[in-house]
C-alpha cells in the first residue's frame, strides 16, 4: 500500500527538522501568543555575539568582508545556517535544508581564497536563500506539493531528481554564493500567504499573528528574522514584493527578460500572457544591486532564451545620481518628480499604509522633490484582464499536482477547485490584445505627465501601496490589485520599508463608508491591537526594464525616510 | 441589396488603378510570357533619365542628397510615385495609392528645409512604402480582405477609419520619411505567395512566372523593380525575408521587441507564442541600418509596450568592424566564424541555392574566415511546435474576416477552412514550454560551437537557405521550414542576395532520391527553363537581438560576394 498524503507530508516535515543539528534545536518553542515578535532580542538569545554580528550585516557589507578575506565564507555560512535553523523552528519557513553542503562549499571558497588570494566572484562567500522553485543538486523541490516529494516536478524517472540545477543556481555558484536552504511557498504559488500541507503556515517574524506573505513567504520570513542576508523569490502577482513588504525588506520585481528563470519549477508553466519573474529580497538596496549586477555579469542571455541582452546600465543609474547631486557635481543636481497613488479606487488602503504614504511624501517634498497625484487609466479594467491569466487553464495544472497525492487544497487557493472551463486559444489571444492595449494607454498616461511635472520629464517613479494592509491576517488576503497591476504592465517595482504600525496612532477610521463588500472586508480586517508593531512598506513603481533607475531611487527614498 | 464580394473587390481594384494619374498609365501591359523580366531596361522605358537615376539610388544614398538639399523631397517622391505606378500595372503590388498626399508632404519637407536650412530628421525626403498592415491617415487598410474595404479592421463606426495611424507611421513621419503607397499582401498574411481577391496575384518583377513572395510580397515586388527604395514588412514565418530573397533584396527580421508593431493590423492578433515582427527591406544594408537607427532614435519603447529599451548599440557594430579590420586598426583585425546549414534534413535545397551557398563559403574562406558545418538540434522537432502556433485558434480569426464578405479563400491558405478545434489554454501553454525548451537546446548548441571554432568565440552567424528554392512557383510554396525556424527561435536574420539562376549551370539533379513526398514536391517544382534569371538569396542568421552585429556581417558578406 502506498502511504497516505498525511504520512508523506509528516515524514517530509520531520525530515526537514531532522536536517537541523541537535545543538540548534529549540526545546519548546513559544506559542504565538506567548511571543508575538520573535525578531531582535528574542532570536538573538539563541546565537553567539559573533553570529549576531554576522547575520545582522547586510549582504553588500558581508561581501566587502568576504572578498577581502576579513571574514571566512565558512564562518559566515555557519552563522546563517544557525539563524535559519532557529527561524524555521519559530516560523515554518524552510522546505529544504542542506547546511552540510553549504559548509563544504564555503570551505572550498575559503581554500580558493587561500590559494589564489582573491575571491572566486563578486558574491564570494555570501549565503543566499532560494524559494522552493529553484532546483538545487542533492535537494528536492516540492513547491509545497506532497505529490512532488521524491520526484522531479511530480515526475519520476526523469534522471533529473536531485541532480538538475536551475540556470540561476549555476550563475550564483559561479559568482561565489553559498546555497544552504530553500524556503517555503504556498502550494500553487498563487497566494499572498504561505501555507501548504507539508510545513503548514509560515508566520511573520515581526508579528506572528500575521502572514509572512507569499508566495515567496519563506524568503520574507527568513530574511525578516535575518536567517538569510538575501534570497530570491518570484513574482507573478506580487510574490516577491508582498513578503518583502510584510517583513520590512527591500525587494525588486524586475521586468520580464531581465533575470534568468530558466530551469525553475513553476505553476501553470507556459502561461505567457503575464510571466512570473525572479528577483531578490534583502535588507538593503545595495544588496539587491550587488546580486543583480553579479548575475548580469554572467550574461544570462546566453543561457536563458527569455532574457534580453541588457547588461547593467551604469548610465541609467548615473542619471539619477546626477539629478540627486550624488555625483558631487552640484551644478547638475536637480529634482525628481514622483506620482502618488493614494488609492486605486477599488480598495482603500488602511490607516498605517496611508501614514506611510504621508511619511514618504513629506520626506521627499522636504528635500525639494515634487509629488503629483497619479491619475492613471482604470486599474479595475486592467486587473479584470490580468486576473484572467491566473485561470486560463481552469486550474488544470494545479489540480493535477494535488491529484498526485490526494492532498486537499488550502482555503487560500481553493478557488481553483471550482473552475471547470479552460480558455480557448482565441480567448487567450483576446486577453493578450486587451492587455497590450491597456499597457499602451498606461504608458501614454505616463508620457503625458511630462506636461504636469516641473522637471520637463514624465514622473520618475510612482509611490504606491503594495497591498491595502501592512501584512495580511491569516485567510484575510482578499485583494491583490495593488501588487498585480504592476505585473499586468510589466513595470519595475521596488518595495521600500517605511515604518511600523503604532496602535495608538494608526487607529481605525471611525465612520468609514466602504466602497463595497470587498473594501469592507479589508476595512474590517484591520485591528490596531493585532497589527501593532507590524512592518509597513510601500512600493516605488517605475517603467518597464528600469531596474537600475528604480534601485537608485529606492535607495535614495530609503535614506530620505531614515531606513 | 448589398453588393457582392466580386463587385466590391472590383470597385476597390479599379479605385487603386484610378489613383494612378492618366499620364502614368500603360496601354496594354505585356502578358507574362511576352515579357518575363520587367526590371532594368524594360521598366526604364516608361521613365525619364532623371527618374531612373533617382529610383535606382539606394535609400541611404538618397538621404545623403536630401538631407544636404541636393535633391528635393518632391522630385524624389514624384520619381518613386511614377515608378511605383508602373510597377503596379506590371505586377499587382499595391493596395493603396496616395501620391497626392505624398507630394504634399514632400513639399512641406522642402519648405521646412528652405526655411531652416536643415532636414527635419534622418529620413528627410525618403519615400518609404508600407505593407498593407500599417494604418495611414486617409488610406484604407484591407489586408487583402474584401470584407475590410471601407472599415477599420473589419469594423465600422470605430472612429478610426482612415484617420488612425500606426505608431511606426508617426515615427517615420517624425523622421522625415514620405509615405506614398501601401503594398499587397496575401489575405490572412499566412502565405509565401501574395494573392487575394482584390488585386489578384503579385508577380515577381525579375521573373513574372514566379511569386514575388509573401506575405510582404507587394514590398518585395515594388522594391525589386525599384518602385520604392525601402519599405516595411512583417515576419511571423518568413514574411519579410521571403520577398526580400525572391526579389534580390536585403531584408532583416529583427528579434521581437526591437521595432514597434504598435497599432498595426494583424492576423490572429494576440497569439503571443511566436510574435510577428516588423522590419525593413531595401536594396542595401546601409539602407536597412539607416531606418532602424532613425526609428530607434524615436525611442519606440516609450510608445510601444512590447519594445525593449535598446537604443542602437554602436559597440556591437564596432566589435564586428574591428574584427574585420575596417576600423583601420590592423592590429585588431581578426576573423569571423560562420556555421553553414546546407540542409535541414527535411527538404533539400535546389541546385541554385546550393550554388549560392558555395559562392558565399568560397568568398568567405578566400578572405580568411572560417566556415564550419552547422549541426543543430532537430529542426523538425522545433518546426512541429512552431507550426502549431499558426493554427492555435483553428482559423477562427481569419474565417471571421472571410465571412464578412463571403469571399472565398485562396488555395494557398485554404487549409484554414478545414480546421475545427481550437487549442485550449493548457495546450497553448504546453507548446510555449516546449518552444522554450527547444530554444534553450539551440542556444546551448550555439554556445558549444566555441569548442570547434578557432576564434575562441561561438559561431558569429549561420549561413542558411531562406527557402529551398530561389522563388516559389505559383501554388508550389509547400515548405516554410528554412524561414520559420528563425521565428521559432526569435533569432535575428538578414537576407543577402547572392546570384541569379543560370539554366545552363543550375541543372536538375539527375537521379535525385527524394527524402519523402514533401521533398519530392520541391524537387519536382524545379525547372531551369522557368527559373532562369531568378534571384538566388540566402540568409545570415544571428542570435536573438543581434541586429547591429548581423547588419554589419551582412554588409561585409554582400561586399565579399560582390553585391
Amino acid at each position: 500500500m502506498s502511504k497516505s498524503w498525511e504520512q508523506r507530508a509528516q515524514e517530509k516535515r520531520e525530515a526537514i527538522l531532522a536536517a537541523i543539528p541537535q545543538e540548534w534545536r529549540i526545546e519548546n518553542p513559544p506559542l504565538v501568543e506567548e511571543q508575538v515578535d520573535v525578531t531582535g532580542k528574542f532570536v538573538q538569545q539563541f546565537l553567539s555575539e559573533r553570529e549576531v554580528e554576522i547575520t545582522e550585516t547586510t549582504a553588500d557589507e558581508i561581501v566587502k568582508r568576504t572578498v577581502s578575506g576579513r571574514w571566512s565564507a565558512e564562518e559566515v555560512t555557519r552563522a546563517f545556517c544557525h539563524r535559519a535553523a532557529i527561524a524555521h523552528q519559530l516560523l515554518n519557513c524552510l522546505h529544504e535544508i542542506f547546511f552540510d553542503a553549504a559548509i563544504a562549499s564555503a570551505q572550498a571558497l575559503d581554500a580558493y581564497y587561500a590559494a589564489h588570494k582573491k575571491p572566486i566572484g563578486p558574491l564570494h562567500g555570501l549565503p543566499v536563500s532560494l524559494k522552493d522553485q529553484f532546483h538545487v543538486k542533492d535537494a528536492e523541490t516540492t513547491m509545497g506539493y506532497v505529490g512532488w516529494i521524491g520526484t522531479f516536478e511530480g515526475k519520476t524517472g526523469t534522471g533529473k531528481e536531485k541532480s538538475f540545477e536551475s540556470e540561476m543556481v549555476r550563475e550564483l555558484r559561479a559568482s561565489g554564493a553559498v546555497l544552504y536552504c530553500k524556503t517555503s511557498v504556498p502550494h500553487t504559488l498563487m497566494s499572498g500567504e504561505t501555507v501548504n500541507n507539508i510545513i503548514g503556515y509560515t508566520l511573520n517574524p515581526k508579528n506572528r499573528r500575521l502572514a509572512a506573505g507569499g508566495s515567496s513567504g519563506g524568503e520574507g520570513a527568513l530574511i525578516g528574522i535575518r536567517g538569510s542576508p538575501l534570497g530570491f523569490g518570484t513574482d507573478i502577482g506580487g510574490s516577491i514584493r508582498i513578503p518583502a513588504a510584510f517583513n520590512g525588506l527591500y525587494g525588486i520585481r524586475p521586468s520580464t527578460g531581465r533575470m534568468p528563470y530558466e530551469g525553475m519549477a513553476n505553476s501553470m508553466d507556459g502561461q505567457n500572457s503575464i510571466l512570473s519573474v525572479v528577483g531578490p529580497l534583502a535588507t538593503s538596496v545595495p544588496s539587491l544591486r550587488l546580486v543583480i549586477k553579479a548575475l548580469l555579469a554572467q550574461k544570462p542571455w546566453l543561457h536563458d532564451p527569455l532574457v534580453h541582452e541588457l547588461p547593467w546600465r551604469f548610465d541609467k543609474e548615473r542619471e539619477i545620481l546626477e539629478l540627486l547631486g550624488a555625483s558631487g557635481d552640484a551644478s547638475k543636481a536637480g529634482k525628481l518628480s514622483f506620482g502618488i497613488l493614494r488609492t486605486d479606487g477599488i480598495v482603500n488602503p488602511l490607516p498605517p499604509i496611508r501614514r506611510a504614504m504621508d511619511i514618504v511624501v513629506q520626506a521627499l517634498e522636504g528635500l525639494g522633490h515634487e509629488v503629483i497625484d497619479w491619475k492613471p487609466p482604470s486599474h479595475k479594467t486592467l486587473l479584470d484582464e490580468a486576473f484572467k491569466t491566473w485561470v486560463f487553464d481552469a486550474g488544470t495544472d494545479v489540480k493535477s499536482a494535488f491529484s498526485l497525492s490526494g492532498e486537499p487544497m488550502s482555503d487560500q487557493i481553493s478557488f481553483y477547485a471550482s473552475l471547470a472551463k479552460e480558455y480557448s486559444a482565441s480567448e487567450v489571444a483576446a486577453t493578450n490584445v486587451r492587455l497590450r492595449q491597456l499597457k499602451k494607454e498606461y504608458m501614454e498616461y505616463w508620457n503625458s505627465t511630462e506636461q504636469v511635472t516641473s522637471t520637463g520629464r514624465p514622473v520618475d517613479a510612482v509611490i504606491c501601496p503594495l497591498a491595502p494592509f501592512p501584512a495580511a491576517r491569516p485567510k484575510m488576503y482578499t485583494y491583490y490589485g495593488y501588487s498585480t497591476f504592476v505585473n499586468a504592465l510589466d513595470y519595475t517595482s521596488v518595495v521600500v520599508p517605511v515604518t511600523n504600525v503604532e496602535k495608538a496612532v494608526d487607529r481605525v477610521d471611525e465612520g468609514y463608508r466602504p466602497i463595497d463588500g470587498l473594501d469592507k472586508g479589508v476595512y474590517e480586517s484591520y485591528d490596531p491591537e493585532i497589527y501593532d508593531g507590524a512592518h509597513v512598506s510601500l512600493q516605488l513603481v517605475g517603467r518597464r526594464l528600469q531596474e537600475e533607475k528604480m534601485l537608485a531611487i529606492a535607495e535614495y527614498v530609503g535614506k530620505a525616510i531614515g531606513k
